[in-house]
């Protein structure tokens, strides 16, 4: 047990090889993957979705506490995420690595089986991407390809007055599972025989560690014939995606406090710390729910899945983004997203 | 001048407003592009070609002597050449960045300028990426996308019996280029007062600073209906790269050492090195021209374009890939190309 594979004993290309031969392809649209100097792709008449991302280490995961089979797992499930984002399936997935040699075989195998696990959660095929080695620390880059009909995408700028603002399952658990395993680091840094306290909080550290895109929304909007006016995924805090849709759709809206949904478990990790739950929802991120727009026609279809909370509605731009609180107060909804540059 | 604006002035937002404002869109088939959760790509019943890329300071450039313009110019070219050894057309391409605080806003510009002036130069369309801090140096994830007609893209698998083993441009001058930059930076290092000596060098460095992807030869193979049946790009050497085609096409070849195209001022470089030009050309790397099978057949059209080399002919698998030296003798080829693990 805990053999160690020193990655410089393969050669870059018997690498790829270990890491890329289980791979199984779901989609028909994956006509060339992994082994060439690029993939190629036929979607048969729909339009393609692509994006990307990078996820460095120390900067968006600390290692200390994240599984590497669940960093793999979240890097699939992020940019699975900004494809269900614009309305689109997730096809295919690009992946890029670059680490330095404190990374065994053996670590990136444990890596590479969260990612395999994703892809056959989500259906999405690793078609390419790139093993490199970094000098310092753990290096991701994703894209992530969709497909979807001819102009049914989903940007952030249709939103319209009189419409309805809603999210999908609950906010704000992610950010409190990084805050229980921030403190309990600092614990451990302080006296390495502590334990750490975890008991009770799967649900929070749960959706940190390994939080699932909405696929199977955006499934039951096709099955519903729902398409939303604008979407966004809930990356960087609820407060901050609304504000996306408002300034790109040039509208305002109201968020009703009482209707963000929470759940019991978050709400008691948040006591814990003595923080608002509310701000939490508002203000903590990486929840990858999706929020979205749709017509007030469309509310009744919305009955099928309880996984959607109504949250408020658009207004005129003139009236601005506005919260109402559990108390009846009325206040400027404000970004406090995740800036990685301060 | 040699202002320095910090990038935490400005916020995440703010910064890719910055970065992505002079973009312009040269392919109908960018519906949408930077600003949204993904970008939206119809390639008009076309096939969809995808290629991705890690580009890490301090094991892929060298700041020291890599103008962030060349470099943003490069990261593009290299992406566009895998998609150009597919047989397939660039059209877009996806930027992810990460970088230290050591790097200003003025720097950024100076690595877009790169990368603007290469997607003008190769008609690519800026559609998407993703801007992000690192804890050491500078980091990049390209994705480039390309379209080709249906089931006409090229991998390395099919070259047969008897076809023409091709190359484009010339061989070798990347390495010297960087072999000369390393000399002086080494130079440098140890007596900050010498200036860097790259008189009568311009082609050597020009090739690994700023190399071409060759978008106008496949242009050319369109125009004269040329269809290689095999097809790499010269990033890791030509050994290295012939080996690729012969093991995956399960053949074998004769390459004459003669017919490598080697330009006189790489051979007056390598001799400064005592260095022989020809293992320049078969380990150097980084000169991103296109290797090709064609059949033969196809010969007489290659007389149009005085930039392709036919460099051996493919053989039975059994009789292995060797190369006939200038003197006659007859040696395996073995790879020697650049390993990012050793």
């Amino acid at each position: 047990m805990n053999e160690r594979t020193e990655v410089s004993s393969l050669g870059e290309f018997a690498l790829i090889d270990h890491l890329t031969k289980n791979i199984e392809i779901h989609n028909v649209s994956s006509i060339l993957g992994v082994g060439d100097d690029a993939a190629v792709i036929d979607h048969f008449g729909k339009q393609t979705v692509v994006t990307n991302d990078l996820l460095i280490e120390g900067v968006h995961f600390d290692l200390m506490y994240t599984p590497l089979k669940h960093l793999g797992y979240k890097t699939v499930a992020v940019n699975v995420s900004d494809i269900c984002a614009m309305n689109a399936t997730p096809t295919q997935i690009l992946l890029g690595i670059a680490f330095s040699n404190r990374f065994s075989l053996e670590a990136l195998d444990d890596f590479y089986e969260g990612v395999y696990a994703a892809c056959e959660q989500y259906k999405v095929d690793l078609i390419g991407g790139d093993t490199t080695t970094s000098q310092k620390g753990f290096i991701i880059s994703c894209t992530a390809i969709g497909e979807v009909a001819p102009d049914k995408y989903v940007t952030r700028k249709g939103a319209q007055k009189g419409e309805l603002l809603c999210v999908t399952g609950d906010l704000g658990a992610a950010f409190l599972g990084l805050t229980l395993l921030e403190r309990e680091k600092k614990i451990f840094l302080e006296n390495p025989k502590v334990q750490p306290d975890l008991e009770g909080e799967t649900y929070t550290v749960g959706k940190i560690l390994k939080p699932e895109a909405r696929v199977d929304v955006i499934e039951y909007f096709e099955k519903t014939g729902i398409t939303p006016t604008a979407m966004i995924d809930v990356s960087d805090g609820l407060s901050s995606e609304i504000l996306h849709i408002c300034q790109q759709s040039g509208v305002g809206c109201v968020l009703y406090e009482e209707k963000i949904p929470v759940t019991e478990e978050t709400r008691k990790a948040a006591f814990k710390f003595n923080l608002d739950p509310t701000a939490c929802a508002l203000s903590g991120g990486e929840d990858y729910e999706l929020l979205f727009t749709i017509k007030q026609d469309d509310f009744e279809k919305l009955s099928g899945e309880n996984s959607i909370s109504v949250i408020g509605y658009i207004t005129d731009e003139d009236a601005g983004a506005n919260i109402i609180t559990k108390g009846g107060g009325k206040h400027p909804i404000t970004a406090q997203g995740w800036n990685a540059f301060k």
